[in-house]
């Protein structure tokens, strides 16, 4: 990703770091009914269509205790965008605004976060909706929503 | 991190992957009020202790946009965390629980999130409440919360 990448009016993008501070692994792949980014919607629905998350060996044994109906915080990689833009200017605006000012998925560490109410648990692939990034995105990491985990748990 | 690290009864850990599927660079740098992790709240408070929140040039750029009394989605890195437990036992808790079941910062990808209220920006620096955090902790991303966004926004 660099600077020549095209740019819209008023899109300001920055060099992009070569320093890596911290290493990621996939765990898991995401699986939508959305190939392209202009397929997907501009925010999950918890009455949106089923997704699925499939997580890898070892760490389906981490899924022990989640319970159907249950909602949880789904990360992920959103592994096809850009990081250099600190201003941006998204589809259906006319001004540019701050990255941080959005939730566009063109961010300096591109990690998604979605709010998914479970269905179901079949072995490691959990059915889910709420969902609203590109089918085959990797899966970084699952918690009890905040608002869920606040009602039913005591601990960290 | 590795296998060898203390395990309480009942916890799994697994052998952490060698490899890196994806890069993160740290743009800022949190304060709070906790130098230890047994000082930190177990859930943050929107009206718990104010707390800073820099980010490094040249992110700040991507502020523009931002207005006090938002509410704002943190994602940091959690980088005291062993990353190997699938199954584990937090302190208060006698049975061991699934990783995925819990908001540990102990995870294969070791992201944290909050959910904060902005009281004021300060040229580079968010004063903020609503965090739970080591003093220290490498920021990875700001988001308007999904709630403010639904409002008042209708572009990702």
């Amino acid at each position: 990703m660099t600077q020549q990448q095209a740019r819209r009016p008023g899109e300001i993008a920055v060099e992009p770091l070569q320093t890596s501070d911290a290493s990621l692994q996939y765990i898991g792949r995401i699986q939508t009914p959305w190939p392209r980014r202009e397929d997907c919607p501009r925010q999950g629905d918890l009455d949106g269509p089923e997704c699925q998350i499939e997580v890898f060996p070892p760490w389906d044994q981490a899924l022990a205790g989640l319970e159907p109906q249950c909602s949880l915080e789904v990360l992920y990689w959103l592994h096809h965008s850009r990081r250099d833009l600190v201003l941006q200017c998204p589809r259906g605006r006319d001004q540019p605004l701050g990255t941080f000012a959005l939730r566009s998925p063109v961010r300096p560490n591109p990690i998604g976060s979605s709010l998914v109410r479970l269905i179901e648990i079949e072995g490691r692939v959990l059915r889910v909706r709420g969902l609203d990034c590109l089918d085959g995105t990797p899966l970084l990491d699952l918690k009890p929503a905040r608002s869920t985990f606040m009602t039913t748990n005591s601990v960290r």
